[in-house]
């Protein structure tokens, strides 16, 4: 998987052994960036800029990392462990929402997160970038069956919390002390009907404009917070 | 200006007097969206996918609006207005992260956005469209000096917040209740020191992670529903 900018290799850096190769531009002065490639031993090769523009489609300030595919957890990992505060994503497809969303839970304090299989954007080297390089710093499991999933994680006394705007309260007066499994819906049609349905708490964030919804990286930055304060 | 997509579109099509005219690939057939296109009698044509995608890089899903450019306020228009939640981006880079600043502004009930005019993405088509066509709803100033701008706000009672992590408090521990102007930083550097030294409250987003930032739409999300908590 490539990914590429200088934020994202210095985050990458710290974890040199998930790194594969690195491929510099002739004229790559991060002294740096470049101490530490050397200092790990690391496999590195210089290109020129029009090489490099061929192989990268985005703003790579003359710097690429070929690194591991993320290797995903097993849902039993995180019902097994002491993991109270979990994040489901029910289908959210912009690369730069989840990466956006995987860096927030990381920051927050999220324990681990859930995805789907299908109709998900899966890992890839925009949310890696997007995500600040988090995406290392969290326990991702991936599953087949959302449903499915919600009621194992609900036979293990996690409470599911969704947002939505209809047959709803609102977002602040819901209590999240017990072990929380917050949903984030699509960016576009909100949550499946069948994952709603399986909801404990339907949350809505107060809207006081003439637009009724708002992004999702940003609306699940705003329920996280809320979860944070019932809890810390 | 050009913008594209039917969510965006839809949103146009409410105020049909900014449309200057309109391109419909010639296999639409969203019958919703050509019924208002007809009833207000817009100006539109067709052309092949072949020649849209030479027009537009991005996902226009067979529909781009000619649109007027954004008519900026004054600040004159706020200062004399009853405006008492405003935002001010110091420098924001990425239209993505404008579009949706804008977007939760109008969704939380912010009254207006004050962003400078250097190093500063201005109303493009992608940030209305990441607004979701919420820019048309919002009250936006240009300034050439954001610290003299300030200086104005604070001479007219506005207490000014910005957000950092050294030398500031808990975001929960300030009182939001008069008249508000919320700093937004840059996205890679935060506020710029001249505006950071002019806030009356600094304030901090706990971290519970390795990472110590949060996405700056994210960040301004949170922050903003704070004020609304304390307001409304």
């Amino acid at each position: 998987m490539l990914v590429f900018g200088r934020n994202v290799a210095k985050e990458m850096l710290k974890n040199p052994k998930n790194i594969k190769s690195i491929i510099l531009q002739d004229s790559f002065d991060d002294k740096n960036i470049i101490s530490l490639i050397e200092k790990d031993n690391l496999n590195y090769k210089y290109m020129s800029k029009r090489e490099i523009d061929h192989l990268i489609d985005g703003v790579h300030q003359g710097i690429i990392l070929d690194i591991m595919d993320y290797k995903y957890y097993n849902l039993n990992d995180i019902i097994n462990s002491n993991d109270s505060f979990i994040v489901i994503i029910d289908h959210i497809e912009d690369p730069h929402n989840l990466g956006a969303i995987i860096r927030t839970c990381e920051a927050a304090g999220v324990d681990s997160i859930i995805i789907p299989k299908d109709r998900q954007v899966g890992i890839t080297g925009t949310v890696m970038k997007t995500s600040v390089g988090t995406v290392n710093d969290m326990k991702i499991v991936r599953v087949s069956n959302l449903a499915n999933t919600i009621d194992k994680l609900k036979k293990n006394n996690f409470w599911i919390v969704g947002t939505a705007l209809e047959n709803s309260v609102d977002y602040r007066d819901i209590d999240y002390s017990g072990k929380i499994g917050l949903v984030v819906g699509n960016e576009g049609s909100g949550m499946s009907r069948i994952v709603k349905e399986k909801c404990d708490f339907i949350a809505k964030i107060p809207m006081y404009g003439k637009t009724n919804s708002l992004n999702a990286s940003v609306a699940l930055g705003i329920m996280v917070y809320e979860v944070v304060r019932n809890r810390k």
